[in-house]
């Protein structure tokens, strides 16, 4: 781990992201420094400079790489069944996507605050795409008669603060499978809309 | 604000929990040093020392404070009228004193990580104090036959992580007034639980 040994971005591009997610996980991102990454990943500082330009650039690539995977991943739960059916799937697929992940998701949430301008705008574009698949869902059920809801984009923003707040007590080895959590919460889900 | 003054602790004292709320929320726990905090407060740095022994302390106050604060108000909302009626007050409750908080929250839930363990221990205790209360109105709600709820843990969990999330997006100039907010997630809970 401490070993200094030589850069391939290939090889080194993985490791640098996966310290700073790390670092800036346990630390936030104002606290940790190149040399810190660099000494994480066992290389010196001056190479992580052929990875990325600067520690903003390395944060943001980190959230917006977060972003395009939930959406990627969002998108290819597909269309298809009932709004009840798309809204179970989204549901599942929301506490399994984000328990997975739980460093990248408390980053970003939590350092929103250190992007400058433009990154942020750019997550935050990203962060509505993902509550629109959701607001949609919403909107369709509330359309066939299948959903009541008062509010569908404060009923979206409810139910994913519900959903991705698993993560800040779910472990893998506690009294419940993730299976049984995403029934619960279907369950919720299901009745908090209908 | 630069001024450099003496240190009299009872006016000191809460300039320096604002200063060190304001700053940790803005860089985080780590980034920030006593000699920042002295800055903003307008003092020069030994004088912080005659207010709390160290930054860890100051943290462990800040967070301490909240949750006494948290829980002395829940209390006060008092235990008359039945279990939905009281779902209703928790729920409005959490809403409002959350967002006229939004500081004390984001630091709350972002710098557990920054507690020494035997602060986090009380930490943890304190919240699980609150947490207790909720899952108390739901259980009588269940032994009463006017809650269904699959798990009244997790339907704790859930409920509260729905209701603090208000805090990453309710702005007092947006479109809805934080009574309409309230209206919408009591609403929401209410099915949640029937």
């Amino acid at each position: 781990m401490a070993r200094t040994t030589g850069s391939h971005s290939e090889i080194t591009g993985p490791r640098v992201r996966e310290a700073a997610l790390r670092l800036f996980a346990r630390h936030g991102y104002a606290a940790v420094s190149m040399r810190q990454i660099a000494t994480e990943v066992g290389v010196q500082a001056g190479a992580l400079y052929n990875y990325t330009p600067d520690k903003q650039s390395l944060l943001f690539s980190l959230m917006r790489g977060h972003m395009d995977e939930l959406l990627a991943a969002r998108k290819a739960l597909g269309e298809e069944g009932s709004p009840t059916d798309r809204l179970e799937r989204f549901t599942r697929f929301h506490i399994s996507f984000h328990s997975e992940r739980p460093e990248a998701v408390f980053i970003s949430y939590m350092e929103l605050r250190s992007l400058e301008p433009e990154n942020f705008q750019i997550i935050e574009s990203l962060r509505r795409d993902y509550e629109n698949a959701l607001e949609g869902i919403l909107r369709d059920g509330m359309d066939s008669g299948a959903f009541t809801v008062a509010d569908p984009k404060i009923a979206t923003l409810a139910v994913i603060a519900m959903l991705t707040g698993v993560n800040t007590w779910y472990r893998s080895a506690g009294r419940l499978t993730l299976e049984e959590v995403e029934q619960i919460y279907w369950d919720m889900v299901r009745r908090c809309v209908s």
